[in-house]
């Protein structure tokens, strides 16, 4: 820390993105990646943007946030993109929040909302989930703050159903809820449709999971045009060109191969269900989850134990110190193969102790 | 605006980008955009990226870094990478600014740094230039704030020397001062070798510009390893992944064909000069120029009137309506080609008056 450094950023404690060791290859199910690469479009169109890269690239993402609309079926003005979804988040913290009025979210879930809280001074309250890790709905009820709420959950895979998510929006009218779908795509169901009826919601998504590129850097917000607006001020007040040309491009060309992601999610999907059986027979138990991961404990062996046996069996999988949640490990779902892998793998550590 | 939107941002004016039209091919000297493509081994580092797309981007940037690093012959430590360097500019601003902190810089400069501090509700001063447009040094001494100065500034073009920068280093020892040096590489003297020498030096480039990757967006700052630290304690607390993978390798390519930057660089001030030689001959005035843009204009026509009929002869430029500028145009340096049919196309406005 320099001398410099505002005193009002002292105290930050940022975010830890999941390790990225260059030491080995690993098989990596520690960060939520999907195992398949993108789309050929995707591909080809980056390629083909990079060949202009000396011109700035467009603010306004006209054509991808068309394309895009196109596809959620909302009207174009309802959509805005961000270099990452976590951008997004940034803005809706900035934009809906301040020093006076707060957020809300779940002590356990996506650990960013904490931190874009602590930077910017925000108060915020941390819900405890139920035992069961599920969401206690009932204290969301008229809670006068603005609320974030990950759906799936993170890292418990568990996902409310937008009707539950209703009840949060009905009883909270003059608060933005911000619903924050990242693994939506993996099974979920998303509450895209009820933008049309509520302006006090915010739906966050991603390209990075589902439509695999989590490497371009590219997320997005579905909500009332006049939430969006608020967001483009903050985006204009910070970066208005902050989606680069050759994101863009791929984000077109994936969105012009959606039968390429449909089929990706199918097969995660799959492998999921393949990966909690296989667990379940090993005696580990774990929420039943709707997303690309599965957030496992053994009842014999420590969370810790098994990640480092698995790294050092070339198996990355992501395990978190806080005391709640250190007997679990989150496992992303890879493909068939590399699941086979890890069960394998699990049984022989098992085996050994 | 929605009635969500926290009250401490509804008095903002966000920045306006340049024009960016899609109705026309224009020669657009607009934006400050190259006139050359990226390097090709740019090129080809980004499509062979964009086939990973599915895995995250190393937030660390530590292979971009330390080939920086090397070419600007200063330590990795002492190097961050933004999402083009706003986004540094804008980790600066709440890392070394607040609201008991204010910022300082010059009354016409590059239009962000006012944006910044209003969005993060920091004090700020706007210092007038003298009435040539030089930056009047006298009153940085000592000021107590945090200074950004853009070397050369824009949009005159007028550069500082590193030796006058030091006198505001060493009259502000217990505040950072950004030299802010988006177009230095166009004939300026950078201060990155005194970043060595002074801890409250922090020294912000691009890729944008000389490098031709605005379309990429790519910033970079310079300074002492502790200040650096708290840029990333910043951006860990925003936005870990900032850098796509097609950005930082396009920026590893174009690092190893320095030969075609320097180039493109020789090539540009050859085309200021020869278009400054023109605008003289014409009965223009413009401050002299290091950056890769002239800041015209004419004793006989209103800028307003100028920009309009270049763009009705399909050549944009950036006019600014602020009563001080209003007089001028900003005319970037394209092509020896494009500042001919420029120079051409100013000799017909002016015969038709």
């Amino acid at each position: 820390m320099s001398r410099f450094l505002s005193q009002a950023h002292c105290e930050l404690t940022p975010y830890t993105p999941g390790e990225q060791p260059k030491d080995a290859l690993y098989i990596k199910l520690n960060t939520n990646e999907s195992p398949y690469p993108p789309s050929q479009r995707a591909i080809d169109c980056a390629a083909e943007a990079a060949r202009h890269l000396e011109l700035y690239p467009d603010p306004t993402c006209s054509e991808l946030a068309a394309r895009l609309a196109g596809e959620l079926e909302v009207e174009a003005q309802s959509v805005i993109l961000g270099n990452g979804s976590d951008e997004i988040l940034q803005y809706a913290f900035l934009a809906f929040c301040d020093g006076t009025h707060g957020a809300v979210f779940p002590n356990i879930t996506y650990g960013f909302y904490k931190v874009f809280a602590q930077l910017y001074h925000i108060p915020y309250t941390e819900i405890p989930l139920n035992g069961d890790f599920t969401v206690d709905l009932e204290c969301y009820n008229g809670c006068n703050r603005t609320i974030f709420i990950a759906n799936p959950n993170a890292p418990t895979g568990i996902a409310l159903e937008p009707s539950q998510i209703e009840q949060i929006l009905r009883s909270n009218p003059d608060n933005v809820v911000v619903v924050d779908e990242a693994y939506v795509d993996f099974g979920a169901n998303s509450c895209v449709p009820l933008t049309a009826e509520y302006d006090n919601l915010l739906v966050v998504q991603t390209f990075s999971k589902s439509r695999s590129m989590a490497g371009a850097r590219l997320g997005m917000a579905i909500g009332n045009k006049e939430l969006i607006s608020d967001l483009n001020t903050v985006r204009y007040s910070l970066n208005p060109y902050n989606i680069n040309r050759m994101t863009m491009a791929a984000g077109l060309g994936t969105l012009a191969d959606s039968d390429y992601t449909r089929n990706n999610c199918r097969e995660v999907i799959k492998a999921r269900e393949y990966t909690a059986q296989g667990l379940s027979a090993l005696g580990f138990t774990y929420p039943k989850s709707k997303a690309n991961f599965i957030f496992a404990r053994h009842p014999k062996v420590g969370g810790e134990n098994i990640y480092t046996q698995l790294k050092q069996r070339g198996i990355l999988v992501r395990h978190f110190s806080t005391p709640d949640l250190t007997d679990y490990n989150r496992i992303t779902i890879g493909t068939m193969e590399q699941m086979h892998t890890l069960l394998d793998a699990l049984k022989d550590i098992l085996e050994d102790m």
